[in-house]
C-alpha cells in the first residue's frame, strides 16, 4: 500500500507551527478552521464542475486539492486519517453483510 | 500502510455492476454522474458544517463519507486512486523545494 | 417590482412556528440552523450541476430552491431580505464608480 | 416591492460585454461559466460558513456575494430572476393546500 496520504498527513501536522509567510499550511493555520473549511468546500465544487465536464486531468488535480485541504482540516480538529479509515473499515464490515442498511439513506 | 481506500476502490468498481436494489454504488452508477458528483459536493458540505460546530465524531462520519463518494465519482471518470496518489507525490516533491509556490493561491 | 421573494419572507416566517409533520419550514426549523446551512449548500451544488450539464428547467427549479432555503437560513439568523438588499444597493452605488475595486478579488 | 435585484439583473447583463480589465462581470464571462459556477458554490460555502458562526454581518454580506453570483450563472444559461419567480410563485400556489407535498423530500 502507498504512503502518500499518511506521509502527507505527517508533513502537514509539522508545517502548521512553521513560518506563515513560507508554508501554505501554517498560513492556513493561521487564518483558522472557517478558511480551511472554507477550502474544502471550494475544492469539493471544483472537483464537482471537472468530473461533469468530464475533465479528467482537471478531475484528478481537483482531487488531489479536496484530499489535501481535507487534511489540513481534519488535522486541525484532532482527527487522523487512521480516525476516518476505522469508520471506513467498520463500515465495509457490516456491508458486508447488507452494503444498503449500512449506507446512508439519500 | 493501511488498504482501506484501495480496498474500498475495488469494492466499488465491483459492485457498480451489481443489483441496483441491492447495491447503493450500482443505484448511484445507475442515476449517473451528476448523482455521483452531487453526492461529493453534499458530503463535502457537511463535512463543512461538522468542523464549524466542532463535532470530531460527525466529521470523522462526514469524512468517510465524503472519500467514499469521491471514490465512486473518480471510479466513474476511470480515474484511479493511484492517480490522484501520484498528483500529490509530485507536488510534495515540488513542494520540497518551495511548498508556497506549488500550491494554489487563494 | 414583484412582491415574490418578500412575500415567501413573511411565508416562511410564519411557518417556522407552525406543526412540523405538516410544514417542511416547521420541520427544518426543528432540526436546527445546521440542516437549514446544509440544505442552501446541497441546492447550491444542484445549481452548479444543471448549470454545468446545461439544463435550463433544471437551473431554474434548483435555483428556486436555493432561494428558498436561503430565505429560511436567514430567517433563522434573524436576517431579512432587506438587510441583504442594502448591501447590494450599497455595494452598486459603490461600484458606480469604480466596479472591480468593490467586488472581491478571487 | 424594491427593484434591487432585477435592477442588478439589467446592470449585470449590460456588463458582460464591458472590457474585462476594468468589470468583473466581464471578466467573469471571459473566464466561461465554469468559473461562475465555481462562485456560486464558493459564496454558498461561505454563506453557511458564516450561518455556523453565528456571525450576522458576515452572513449579510456572503448572501449577497450569493445572489450577485447567483444572477451572473443564471444570465449565462439565459435565465431571467423573473423565470425563477415564476417557479417559486408557482409552487407557493400549489404549497397553500399542501406544503409539504411541494417540497421536495429530503
Amino acid at each position: 500500500m502507498r504512503a502518500t496520504l499518511h506521509t502527507l498527513e505527517q508533513t502537514i501536522r509539522q508545517r502548521r507551527t512553521a513560518d506563515p509567510s513560507t508554508s501554505y499550511v501554517a498560513k492556513l493555520t493561521a487564518r483558522g478552521r472557517g478558511t480551511m473549511a472554507q477550502k474544502v468546500g471550494e475544492e469539493a465544487v471544483e472537483t464537482v464542475i471537472a468530473a461533469m465536464t468530464g475533465d479528467r486531468m482537471a478531475a484528478i488535480g481537483e482531487s488531489a486539492d479536496l484530499l489535501f485541504h481535507l487534511i489540513v482540516l481534519l488535522t486541525d480538529l484532532d482527527i487522523s486519517l487512521d480516525d476516518v479509515m476505522d469508520e471506513l473499515d467498520r463500515r465495509e464490515g457490516v456491508s458486508g453483510i447488507a452494503e444498503k442498511a449500512a449506507r446512508p439513506t439519500d
